[in-house]
């Protein structure tokens, strides 16, 4: 048995997300029908984390245990040849027996896409959260700087995260306007359920002056899911690094 | 009447392309259905000119005349609402009536994306061409050189374009390594069919090794299709801004 360590990147567009679910095609269970189809053993594959339902990742990683004598460089091919373009194993690498894609984490990268113009964009509809009136990116900056450290992301979770322990570390939060794009990079060492998204949308408020930036001080000593701002949607959402 | 410019930018992926076709969905179409869907009137849009199955357009320019009193500023919000997300009218402007779209434009500029890596990319699929092996770009920027100017480009236009005069000006041909893609920005006073696609994708051959850049010359003044390379794919193919 070896234990094989993939580096993903997939379009989440056409996906229920990253977890097997009944209600619709996830990534995991694509891979782990394209392995079986190429090799005819059937794996369990395991993932850093989830990614919701149109939620993209640049360098998702995941890793699986096979007795498959496929040399590990290989691999990449092998997969791409049985799977649908819209996701693509970038890298494949062995681990030693006890890495976990999850619990080896030491931290990770998301990157936000809001675009902010008037019209929208037709090739950008699924990458980005399209906002059309003009956001004060002075004041976001502002209001981010309050996230960076260690909090209980309590208010900045979804009532369905099932973490006990809501106390994490963001290394940074860094924020910036690429032409019509506001940008996101958060570096943090774990993330709630729906974290990043919550965080982007109460910023989304703040940059709308619904919200002064201070706020979101507040917002994290309340821990009040109720009071922070709306869930950003999933499509400008990017999993960009995962840190080992 | 009013004749009204419209500004456009369209994913091409899930089209015939600009024209109106019987065997497809084409953009055309669905711009004058919304607007009758919209305003009960029939109308024809003029296009700057066609885009085939695939390529995409950030900046495509069409007119139409309308007898409709929606103040013009409003028109790219009353067709987007009519639109599919993959299709947005960015702006409109009032024209004098010789205006016409695809006679009164000077000139253009396409943008082609190949992707050059090993595995390919999810996000960026119907967006760019991808090559798997490396291309030589300074090979490619030296055989580029030669077709800027005034050139008769019979030997880069499909054998199925229509136009008797095969002269055509290009005033630039910029290409560049961004990253994992190779860029080209091509302006020119116009384009026969597959032009774009064909230099390309004779350039991509000269980036191979499989001729050598000065091959260009030659091939312009041989004027025989058959004699360059391959037409690259639509789907790395930009209409990014046409000139009036």
């Amino acid at each position: 048995m070896k234990n094989v360590q993939l580096l993903l990147e997939y379009d989440g567009t056409e996906y229920c997300g990253w977890q097997v679910q009944t209600n619709g095609l996830s990534i995991q269970q694509v891979l782990m029908e394209a392995w079986e189809r190429q090799t005819g053993e059937t794996i369990r594959i395991t993932g850093s984390g989830r990614t919701d339902g149109g939620v993209h990742a640049y360098g998702q990683v995941a890793n699986f245990f096979t007795q498959s004598t496929i040399p590990t460089k290989n691999i990449p091919f092998a997969l791409n040849t049985q799977l649908p373009k819209d996701i693509r194993v970038l890298d494949a690498q062995e681990r030693e027996e006890t890495f976990h894609s999850r619990f080896s984490a030491k931290s990770k990268i998301y990157e936000y896409r809001i675009l902010n113009n008037t019209h929208g964009s037709g090739l950008r509809r699924n990458r980005v959260w399209h906002i059309q009136t003009p956001l004060d990116v002075e004041a976001m900056i502002k209001g981010k700087s309050y996230f960076t450290g260690t909090h209980n992301f309590t208010g900045f979770s979804s009532a369905k995260s099932t973490s006990v322990d809501k106390v994490r570390t963001l290394y940074s939060l860094e924020l910036e306007r690429q032409n019509d794009e506001i940008v996101f990079w958060v570096h943090g060492n774990g993330f709630l359920y729906n974290m990043v998204r919550i965080m982007v949308g109460t910023l989304a408020e703040v940059g709308l002056g619904k919200r002064p930036p201070e706020e979101i001080e507040w917002l994290l000593k309340a821990g009040d899911r109720t009071k922070s701002g709306i869930t950003a949607p999933p499509q400008g959402l990017y999993l960009k690094k995962v840190i080992y």
